[in-house]
């Protein structure tokens, strides 16, 4: 994630951990001498606390990860079982935690994708998708959207749509961008959703037909857009996509590393639109990120391309027994707690119609979004012209509002997810409805502090 | 790594791990119909057991990540320990025991590389490592080595020099491949350590005239090659590297991935010729795969470049509280249990003798080379010619001769690492000395299979 808070002179780190960060740990999208990270010692369901003993509701889910809520006792239990059992076995061997966590994945993901190559994240599960794309088809393309995030190694990087790929360019050859479905600030000048998801399927079709549907690999896609804005698709747009592919021979690569295992309120979020992209990319909530995993679950005749012929890909913990027994024990939890339900049921009951009644009371709303547990508060200056809050990849003063919104969040016991101009309601697929409640209250207060900064 | 051996048709699966694997799991670098993965059900210290009960003991160390052999109580007792406190933290905040992994890793590394970048695995750590370069200098270019592994994400495996790389082609641009010392086949054709060390430098020297000095980011090395054949580099030879990385502002990048923490018998290997680079990479060792991680240890100039400007690049699980809580108590086992003297006082007294007496005894050998427990029998057709025992990249067939040493090794006990026409000795860094002397002896009986194979 980009630093969102960014301070010219940061405060003198107040404990030995802080003092050893500073001088030591070198953080992700950040200038190292302006950040003085929070933290964090402790954390348990849905909260977390801080070094000086504050207690924050966490409506982020740190990466949007912790779906399961922190600590959850079955699975630290889990994960001490088969520390205890059998830690690291090399990808080339079977293993029990492995095989029935590919297992549970197939018997969870739609069609015939039955075949789950693992990863230790997102980015490296991107990379496969789009490598066993092209050696599938034998071509080099792959198109992928404008706002997007796919990871940040090289060809994941380059497949983003987002200003975290500018710092690594020039990027790999034959990644080609289009623009997605996004209502709200269409790139098709449409009026409706319905509008939107026809004008966004011409664009995509026009796109294919100027860039040679023989040349292109795959079109990937983040089934729900996350960082980039939680764009949920219209429906009839991703059954669009499914069609076109099918009718050039491309493959469909959904990406579902922050839309899967619960975040959208299903095991994948495509199963809400009946959709079955040939490969899925899955991390984060898979096993809430206790352990590093991500992984593709493959399409039968995708795996069939590999069966004599090696796959040329891999890594030295692909399959990693601690990470997979973290997943078996997680989508058990998942089933037996019901988790899934219980997104569908305090999204229709506290989150949208809260959301919906903060939008009315605050001018600085522009729009509210979302699906499951996964939804944005997109702020502007005005309503009428939907100018953003604050500029488009804006940092340090031009971020200033936002900043302040985010201050205002924290001040009341709330760690918001902040990016651009909006905020994400990405809390634990286990916050009890209760809890969702409070945290909409602070964040309703909190947008009083945005209000100000409303021009019209 | 590659599939080592492959079998047209392979054996119904014997237990229902073993059937599941071959329905859902995806193997790396295999063609999944042709492969039947021993299942491994148990572990500890220097053995593993299959399903049907066998125990091996293990020259291979997994992907040479299990340093520390298996199931070392006090680790394990750690990684439960840190799952029941806290286990995922994203790379934002500032947690314990990621800053104390941090400084750990910064006390150990040689000269002012005292900030570390975390990644969950080895090809992350060699992406970032790139980048980093590639934005200190304002250059493009990276100078590799034929002969080399760098991982399997698309900037890692472009700057691969090994046949890991063709499936990924056309690869990212701007790697440029040379040649490193390695005289038993010289690409220089020299007679001593003294003239290969000199004739590759001045090979390195006209790559980077020709190249262009002012475009070229980095150099980057295994300091000693890995899984390419256990590539020493010759006395004075990494040495040169760093003087004409000075000489034209190239950032030096020794990845360590394989050779680092106690593999070399040193923390870092680079310590063993007094070199410091410019960036480190780890992983497999630095925790020994219980937790997936890996990582860059980054010099004080190159984080100076992204003090005020942001550093583009990150990944969720950046200095993940499991990960690196394993790494914290891996460090201090490997101190207080004196491994690194381990190492090298058992490739003194036996690993070393050991194998040159093999060496004697078997016309297969050409040669055998390492340092600490990181050595490489290389066996071939003629000691005369060197012709390889198998051709570079065989497979199936044509790989037969090595095929049927790995299975002698495997029937008398012993579970050894085989890549192209060598065997590589690198099993865990606790490997006692009685353990060592058995090892090798299965070895020796193992090398005569191979010698039926000798020409002359
Ligand atoms: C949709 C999507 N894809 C890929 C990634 C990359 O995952 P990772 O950070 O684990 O490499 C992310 C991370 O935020 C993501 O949200
Ligand atoms: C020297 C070296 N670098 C990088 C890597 C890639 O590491 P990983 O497999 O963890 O991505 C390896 C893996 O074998 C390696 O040996």
């Amino acid at each position: 994630m980009l630093a969102k808070v960014t301070t010219p002179s940061p405060p003198v780190p107040s404990t030995p951990t802080a003092a050893a960060d500073r001088a030591h740990v070198f953080h992700s999208w950040s200038a190292q001498a302006q950040i003085s990270p929070a933290e964090i010692t402790r954390a348990r369901g849905s909260h977390f606390w801080t070094a000086d003993g504050t207690r924050y509701l966490d409506f982020s889910s740190q990466l949007v990860n912790v779906n399961i809520g922190y600590q959850h006792p079955r699975l630290v239990a889990a994960i001490q079982e088969q520390a205890e059992k059998l830690l690291t076995v090399s990808p080339a061997f079977a293993n029990e935690s492995r095989s029935e966590a590919a297992r549970l994945i197939a018997e969870l993901a739609p069609g015939d994708l039955d075949a789950v190559f693992f990863t230790n994240g997102g980015a490296e599960a991107t990379e496969n998708a789009m490598r066993m794309a092209r050696l599938h088809t034998g071509r080099h393309k792959v198109l992928t959207t404008y706002r997007s995030y796919h990871g940040a190694t090289a060809g994941a990087i380059a497949a983003t749509g987002d200003p975290r790929r500018w710092g690594s360019e020039p990027s790999i050859p034959g990644i080609v961008h289009f623009w997605g479905p996004y209502l709200y600030r269409s790139a098709f000048h449409a009026s409706t959703e319905a509008e939107e998801c026809e004008r966004a399927l011409q664009h995509l079709r026009d796109t294919i037909m100027v860039e040679g549907p023989a040349t292109i690999a795959a079109i990937m896609l983040e089934t729900v857009v996350g960082t980039n804005g939680v764009l949920v698709p219209p429906d009839g747009y991703l059954e669009g996509v499914r069609r076109i592919c099918d009718e050039h021979g491309i493959v469909f690569i959904a990406d579902e590393v922050m839309a899967g295992f619960g975040r959208c309120g299903e095991w994948f979020a495509v199963d809400r639109w009946d959709v079955t992209p040939d490969l899925i990319c899955f991390a984060k909530g898979v096993n809430s990120g206790y352990v590093p995993l991500g992984g593709v679950v493959i399409s039968a005749a995708i795996a069939a391309t590999f069966a004599d012929r090696p796959y040329p890909g891999g890594l030295t913990y692909s399959g990693h027994p601690l990470a997979c027994a973290s997943a078996v024990a997680s989508i058990g939890i998942f089933r037996d707690e019901g988790i899934l339900e219980h997104v569908r049921g305090v999204e229709e009951t506290v989150l949208r119609p809260g959301l919906e009644a903060i939008a009315e009371r605050h001018p600085c709303v522009g729009e509210v979004r979302g699906v499951g547990f996964m939804y944005a508060v997109e702020l502007v200056r005005s309503r009428e012209t939907r100018e953003p809050m604050v500029p488009f990849n804006a940092s340090g003063a031009a971020a200033a509002p936002m900043n302040e919104f985010a201050a205002a969040c924290r001040k009341g016991g709330l760690w918001p997810f902040v990016h651009f101009n909006r905020t994400h309601v990405v809390p634990p697929c286990t916050t009890t409805a209760d809890e969702m409640r409070q945290g909409l209250e602070i964040l309703d207060s909190a947008l009083t502090v945005a209000d100000a900064h409303v021009t019209d």
